[in-house]
């Protein structure tokens, strides 16, 4: 199968980007906090890295953006390596069919969230990750991992975003507060959402965001922070759960693995062919990039990278 | 990249065949009719049939079974082949973490299911095929369907298990009449659940059920029954909504798309490279076959045929 | 204690008459049949029979209006009466918290219905009743058991209502085959929901359901057709039930115990002192007699006959 | 009406204390904080204060408990003195159907509890009292409110007790963050909860629970501290909602207003005729006082006490 062989990537960012330009259905930017609230609508960017080491951007790719529940992507890979299998006794990998920051699950399954995506799952793994040491050692070696994977240390924390954050974070507290009721958080809540909310204020751009996915490209030896199998499985959590309850949706329509944050960004993967970023600031009503999926539908019917065929 | 090349084929089915002869953790045999009941959780038989038209069997592979659900995915086939897109509008593309008879998403939902393979989804997917049309012409299309995407016309109806699903199909006609109460529902409910019921009672071998199946590995043209988009899809929706609150680990395990029936059988889909069909009676907790899962991550591993890398 | 002795309880009904006149929150008639949608929101009447024998009525006392969920207190009286506390092994007794036809909580709790008065809970009352019987015959002790409450035989079923009813009762035959699955209905869907649509469409003016509620007064001996300890009860369940999920705010507001209908009847008690009829067939959100509601509020109050001090 | 007149309530409360003492299945004591936990199920004690001022007793009735949920109808009556009908825009009067700390409920309905009982009604209640004031201030104000209600100042909150509930009380916090979340808090959730685990720590003797109760029979106007209209209203929601998803059963057995406490306690008015208070620390599943329950039930059928006739 010789198909991506030949293409013409940047070509084909080029023609997205100005299919993209001309939009104005560009969905609603969060505005939970005045941080994200202020970044313009009119951002567009997208960032290709392939499996021989090739790079391709279009758009503001050097802009930095709050990557936001992407970084759940990232805490899972180093969350893996430290527990292994262990960490799905406090954690399923079902899609959740709900909302990413809903409760209901959490009361009818005492206290163990569907999948390491929704916020409750990702505030477990950052708690399992955390485990007792200080929560700046604990966000320092994420982001040292990041950085390590995008071959990149200019990667940084927004403080006045992690703020934020923790002023408006109440519903994410009561998650929080909710497991440990139920035994399935180790440490104080404010401590585990401390370290939730900094590590989803991380900026980077779609440049630096495209080179720390390639680990999960799998095929490039030298890329390989998690073993291949390991790969593969955050792979098939991302697919199946990366989008809440628009994950079956983003497989339909664009049919690679992928992770959204509320920033605006997304991480998608095509496996043994690319990692990419795209990024743009109107969300839709799961929450999730509109023009951001928009654009990896088009590559991914340009490509046909789909993993189904 | 030259994986499944020179694969020994036989030989990987042969040793998953020894493995799963030893174990004893089979699962429970369904038992809500007495068709079902009767089957002897020692049968255990493995199809595939690959991109370039090779066949490989181990077990009672012609032996008939019921395909239970495995029949959604050739309804649905058929239904986005008659209505295409407009099909979306009565039925979501989502999974719906809820086991595959649960009424809770549809009274959320005001009686839109969730996807076309939870029970609800695909009682309005045949009634889309429906469509007032007689059931016994309908049942008729359905059939023809299967045995061309076969190429065996030695496939039918069980008419006792269609009977006996008839006798105690409560829930499902409760789900249907929810759904006509929301005029979801275009045919009257005894009509597209007896249908639904018989298209359920339909017995294949994993031969013939691998065979029927192969039009979803895309590539080969002359096994085109639907367009090669059309079939990403159906794959994307397998994989994130096949197995229903299963769905994610069936992912995460295998890594490739599959439909599971309460008969025990699988069918799974490695797109580009072979269909596959598995069966083995007991289920587990989810109803879906507890060896006939094992057998295919075996495979999986053994072919690193897993769409994610 | 004298509350009651000399008032001019007719005088207070004609003065909530002339309110209800003046009033233009009327509320909305119910539609989801021609034979209720048809009926005029002007329409206003109440009527009330003393413990010591004495009646009073306002407006249009003697015009026929359908029961409708107001049948529910007369078949459990029934059910009572025949099952004694055998009846709760198949129904609860606590509010549901939910709407009149919701299937959440069925499935959440295998089949069992929360209480007599929601629709799920009312259909197994009458399912106990059949028990095999003709529907015919047990329509007619139905009919025979009012009509002797009431002290009047000129009270019927209206047969169009009941195949209005019987076209449109998909969500109840949902209700009904749902139980049905988990073994908590013992004849066929149709036929008990034939019979509990048929309980639905009799028709009474306030005058004579006022009349029937004497029983629920409990002090006179002539009216007791059931025994005091399990007038009590059935008063307790119209306090707790009797509005579905607004039960509570009745019980606020009045202080009464209540059954309401969607033909915008309610049947109100007043332990030991009266039984009350009001009409008006417009509805508020929860589906209850808006005007109804606040007329028997405005007798409560001028009155002093809560139950609560 | 004489019945009560010349009932012999001291031969009543022996027979009942007599009957109670010989009871094996006496429930589960509370276990969740050690202080709880060591309260043995032996204690039982009844008092009981009559409208024309006599008090009768049996058991322990001296020995102070922890009051629990119990305090919730002394901050209800604080609170609608202080915002009158306001206090129910930010939460409902229905019961929940569910159980007293469930977030299901919440979620659905945007952070507006269901009822003053259930906990987050009660936390909410507490924090319209907080309003900005300094919580040592309001829990003094609590306390002088009960001190004054019982005619006894020797009412005092149990500091341990308050410490324990602080240490565990995550699943309350969770409440209160996800309300904060809906901006239905005021206060910080950590101020609000302070001030709820203090007035749950609340102890009196069944005999200051009586006395404290008398403001609700109505009647006698010296023990008005709230206008008989709110006393019918407070009444109407402890006979909904007071025993969270036993309210029904209460109301089935015994027919009169109660509210219970995690401690063993319960609150019963006879609206018009008394003001009684049991305890038994044994819970049954719903987490009411199971000999408790079983008392005013037998002080209900000997009395003849049923509000419902």
């Amino acid at each position: 199968m010789t198909r991506g062989a030949a293409m013409d990537l940047q070509g084909i960012l080029d023609t997205i980007f100005h299919e993209m330009q001309d939009r104005s259905d560009r969905g609603i930017v969060a505005d939970y906090i005045p941080e994200l609230a202020q970044v313009s609508p009119e951002h567009f960017a997208m960032s290709l890295c392939t499996a021989d080491g090739q790079s391709f951007h279009v758009g503001a790719a050097e802009v930095p953006f709050s990557i936001q529940s992407i970084s759940k992507v990232f805490t899972l890979a180093l969350a893996l390596g430290r527990l292994g299998d262990q960490l799905w006794t406090r954690v399923g990998r079902e899609p959740s069919g709900l909302a990413f920051n809903s409760m209901v699950q959490l009361e009818h399954e005492n206290g163990i969230p569907r999948n390491p995506f929704v916020n409750a799952g990702a505030i477990v793994v950052t708690d399992a990750i955390l485990a007792g040491h200080a929560p700046r050692e604990v966000l320092g070696e994420v982001l040292r991992f990041i950085r390590q994977a995008a071959g990149d240390d200019d990667i940084h924390i927004n403080h006045r975003v992690a703020k934020s954050e923790q002023d408006t974070g109440h519903r994410n507290l009561a998650l929080a507060h909710f497991m440990r009721a139920h035994g399935n958080l180790r440490n104080a809540p404010e401590l585990s959402c401390g370290v939730y909310f900094h590590q989803c204020a991380i900026e980077m751009s779609t440049r630096q965001l495209a080179q720390a996915g390639r680990f999960l490209m799998g095929g490039d030896p030298a890329a390989r922070l998690v073993s291949p199998a390991r790969v593969r499985r955050i792979n098939a959590l991302m697919l199946t759960c990366g989008h809440y309850d628009g994950s079956g949706d983003f497989a339909y329509r664009v049919g690679l693995p992928g992770k959204s944050g509320v920033g605006g960004g997304i991480l998608v993967i095509a496996p043994g062919r690319a990692s990419i970023a795209v990024w743009s600031p109107g969300l839709d009503a799961q929450g999730n990039s509109r023009l951001g999926t928009l654009a990896v539908e088009r590559l991914a019917q340009a490509t046909q990278w789909s993993v189904f065929g």
